[in-house]
């Protein structure tokens, strides 16, 4: 008989047996592995932590990813976290492990990068660790505050409750695909690509290279949606929209209802996606790291949401509802049937 | 002229760069990058933060390593930069990633060597993030409080202090060499070797094959010398002697008269550097991984130290003392001659 591998179970499989490890919980630990971040009680505080570990080659590719990007982006993954919880931001480690003839400006870039984020979202640097290593490993450990309100988790989702997303999805997925395909863009935007681009074209593949490598959490949308007491559920869209509304309905123990033709998309997506002989909707679906923010809210709160959106002047889209049927979810299409999609990314699946 | 690459300043060069990002503070920040733990202040409490990266074929080999010394030690290294501050640990993350054929019984025996640090020191785990990768890397973020005492830093030490070590020195190293010749040691201490050994030299083996493998970290003498105020300026010896003596006298500003003949050798080292030809007290100076405590304290501590170490039934050694020229720092020989020490360990060094 072969031995069973890591590929057997999956990253949910890994993840379930770690998470095994966390059930004895100081008292302290108000919410433990499994949300975006830890909750946990200190004197009269409510603090928040969260983890997030960037390989490269897993994550990243170095040739197609500016230093500076690439430090901003290890920062603002973080922060998306905290985001999610409706929280604030306040201090984060670094560990860095590269090889020793990585250069001195790739460095001094990359720390420029995590520089301008950290100021940006007004964090402190507080510790870190290095070490050498054949690729470049980065792991940030953030510690934020839940101020003013309480953190809004995974589990509050009732069923009645419309869901809601901070803006358009798969525009990330879409970007590393013409990464992978030699498109490449500068630490300030500039778009170089293996064919010529009309100047329209350029401005829309700068839109979805910039939504995977400069992804910018959802930090104000969080914290005033948590102030304001409006979602039952919340988290940040980093596997993508099927499997993070699975992540919702399975910590909140309901279904879902979503709407194929209310998922938003760019114009951008939609020009690629035709260029790539791919599905806009499905790119959508189970695209990953889009970092929008996922949320549930029962129908009396529109109104209130929709002043938000106005006050943010960003985009805030009703996509379905949440409904009984223990984690059951549905994505309807445009005729009313049920239409199927497929699932986010699994580290170690084998698929 | 060629790039410069990390190899050309090192990995204090790394560690400095690094550390120029942290410059601006949030006024809660009571010490940033550089000690062994970051200080916070959150309501009325201090806060501890850390992080410790591992990797595979840099920290460790998946050969000579068993899986549940890998869990324990990972925790261990964390709980030693708190033991170092005179804390006490409380939660923590663990980022893991790890190929995806990694065989599931590695997975769970890891595993269950987390759980086993976690219980004794009394840490929840909270969070973490998982990934697929090619060598095993863990990353553990640590948070801890200062109990009923302000965390001693690297910072205070004065001249005319006496300098403390915890226990012996360069074992870990000794055992790392041995490992590499091929000596092994389960996870119970069952011992292995490639030329067959005395029960005795077994015995030896086994001290410092456990050194390496599954260090000790002084949690208890740690927070017991915080909270007596004795140390000036404390920290965990990771680089070993020679460097961390270093790192305590560029923090405090002074220099360091060490004596040969006092530093502490285990008879498993003399016995076993000899075998190897080796000279036992360069290895206890320039050994990393020991994670003993180093300390100054003023002579007149030492009735309260000697104390300490009967209660405690811990050898607490005096070294050598605190001088002023500023980061000077001397090995004396017995005849009083000065010796010269070479350095500890580079991650990115050429040398």
């Amino acid at each position: 008989m072969e031995e069973k591998s890591l590929s057997d179970i999956g990253e949910l499989g890994v993840i379930d047996r770690i998470r095994k490890l966390a059930e004895t919980f100081s008292p302290n630990v108000v919410i433990g592995i499994g949300d975006d971040a830890a909750v946990v009680k200190m004197g009269k505080d409510l603090l928040l932590f969260s983890t997030d570990l960037l390989i490269e080659g897993i994550h990243f590719r170095r040739d197609y990813t500016p230093p500076e990007l690439l430090g901003k982006k290890a920062v603002a993954v973080n922060v998306s976290d905290i985001a999610a919880m409706g929280g604030v931001p306040l201090y984060f480690t670094l560990s860095f492990a590269a090889p020793e003839e990585l250069s001195l400006s790739f460095l001094d870039r990359f720390a420029s990068g995590i520089s301008a984020s950290a100021e940006m979202y007004n964090l402190s640097l507080i510790g870190g660790d290095t070490s050498a290593g054949e690729k470049i490993v980065i792991d940030i450990a953030i510690i934020g505050k839940a101020e003013g309100a309480a953190p809004i988790t995974r589990a509050g989702a009732s069923p009645g409750e419309l869901i809601f997303v901070s803006g358009n999805l798969g525009d990330s997925a879409v970007g590393l695909t013409l990464l992978e395909a030699g498109f490449r863009m500068s630490e300030k935007g500039g778009i170089t690509s293996p064919t010529s681009l009309s100047k329209e074209e350029e401005g829309l593949a700068q839109t979805l290279l910039s939504a995977h490598l400069n992804p910018q959490p959802e930090l104000t949308l969080g914290r005033l949606l948590a102030e304001r007491r409006i979602p039952g559920a919340m988290l940040d869209i980093s596997d993508g929209l099927a499997r993070d509304i699975g992540n919702l309905c399975r910590a909140s123990k309901v279904g879902a209802r979503l709407y194929k033709n209310k998922i938003p998309l760019s114009e951008a997506l939609i020009h690629f996606a035709k260029k790539l002989d791919r599905d806009a909707t499905d790119l959508a679906i189970s695209g990953g790291e889009d970092y929008r923010l996922l949320f549930t809210a029962p129908p009396e709160k529109l109104k209130e949401i929709e002043g938000l959106s106005r006050e943010l002047k960003r985009d805030i889209i009703e996509l379905g509802e949440i409904v009984e049927s223990s984690s059951e979810i549905y994505i309807m299409d445009e005729d009313g049937r049920e239409a199927s999609f497929s699932g986010g990314y699994d580290h170690f699946g084998k698929k």
